[in-house]
């Protein structure tokens, strides 16, 4: 089983990562973000997406019901929908849901983001939680029928209320619920740069390990997401492909090492 | 079986549709519209839906690649999703789709609408089709395990692209795949009007022939409406609920007959 998670920039050609998806003849579920389209929506709106960042130095979109409606319209809908036209095109039966569709993804709803406001602490409550629980009967019923799941953000939370979650949260919570043994992750990067202004620094394996020296030395929007993959490991043993979206043959090439490949400390060390 | 279709205006409350419907314990297949969250959204983003009418007197939305864009985040993003998030909320277990889900409803590519344009004849080609076949083993799928299938546009034409229908069209083809006996249409009027400015004008029973007398003196958007009525009694023998649905209960309401309802010629005569 693979989980294949597809960034949400917009340098990432969905027909090219579709054609390349019908080479993989493994179970597969697809997650994917869609931020570069929400923003360019909601600046188009005139609501642009609010920002804050944690006293514990994360970064995070505060999301109001406004942002629930542009999610909507640019993850579910616009992003969502062209990937599973993709796909169809190439012969994938892809299904695309939220995760609140069939109560695919429940979260826990956030108490809130404790910030630095004027000189004082605060506590910002938004919509927005931590996935806890998968549908994985649903899944797995589309999945042994035949049909790949496409999923996106916004989740439901413990009160049936639609709210925005991290999509790598997603896929973690996934990894562990499916038992995948394959995560792979296609960014706008030819994978974990040891320098971001230098593409040609790339690092072609870490452990799990060593990860946590990387999430103290990057920026806060990069934090969450090296946070994200050392969860990765805490319940499971996968490997972890990172690689560029934007290459020819995105999925192939990740799974043949092409970008950085992720392992628990023990496996790299006899790799 | 029940097929409930739910207009596409601003005026009908989802939170208050949803209520009624977990008061329905028949299966049900719900088909939703999103017009004017698509027109609202157009306008915002400075790219108005064009109509044209037809030399035969139907009005059409003329769809490019910008509009299918819209429809997406319009109907499968934003309404789609609010609506199942109502549904969830109330303890039903909607799945939101489109016809591109799963190949859902496949389509047969429109050769073009035959307009009149300076005094000539002309053919103008667009993205959108005629449904012609259902997947009914998805929607069997998920009816047999308890969900709620929610189904909008866009659709798949025969070569996996993404192209506009009409929802009325939909609702018929699901009717005959599904030999449901009732369906429910929510509109904003309390079913239909002898005169359309008078609201007191109902019309409570209407045969399937006296449709066609309709057709030939209402809009040309009703015209359209009707003809897809019709059609309902062309492959089955269903009982259609035109109800409100601005109203409390609209469902059980127009179920008890609140609104219109249509019937077979022999039926009606009985009735």
């Amino acid at each position: 089983m693979i989980i294949l998670k597809i960034g949400g920039g917009a340098g990432i050609n969905l027909d090219t990562v579709a054609a390349d998806i019908r080479n993989i003849t493994e179970p597969m579920v697809i997650v994917h973000g869609a931020n570069a389209f929400r923003d360019e929506l909601a600046e188009k709106l005139g609501k642009p997406v609010k920002t804050v960042t944690s006293i514990s130095g994360f970064s995070s979109v505060l999301t109001d019901s406004d942002t629930i409606d542009m999610m909507m319209m640019a993850y579910a809908g616009l992003r969502n929908k062209r990937l599973v036209e993709a796909l169809q095109k190439v012969g994938v039966s892809a299904v695309g849901l939220t995760g609140i569709d069939g109560n695919l993804i429940e979260a826990r709803r956030n108490r809130g983001i404790r910030v630095m406001q004027n000189g004082k602490k605060m506590m910002l409550r938004d919509l927005s939680g931590k996935p806890k629980r998968v549908n994985t009967h649903l899944l797995n019923m589309l999945l042994e029928n035949g049909y790949t799941p496409v999923l996106t953000v916004p989740v439901l939370d413990e009160n049936g209320c639609a709210v925005n979650t991290e999509n790598d949260e997603v896929v973690a919570l996934l990894q562990e619920a499916l038992h995948a043994d394959r995560v792979v992750q296609l960014i706008e990067a030819p994978g974990l740069l040891e320098d971001h202004t230098n593409p040609q620094s790339l690092v072609s394996l870490v452990s799990d390990e060593a990860l946590e020296e990387w999430e103290g030395r990057v920026a806060p929007r990069m934090k969450r997401k090296i946070r994200a993959l050392r969860k990765l490991f805490e319940h499971g043993n996968p490997t972890v492909y990172i690689g560029d979206g934007r290459s020819e043959n995105p999925v192939t090439q990740a799974l043949a090492g092409a970008g950085t490949t992720i392992e628990r400390e023990t496996a790299a060390a006899l790799g």
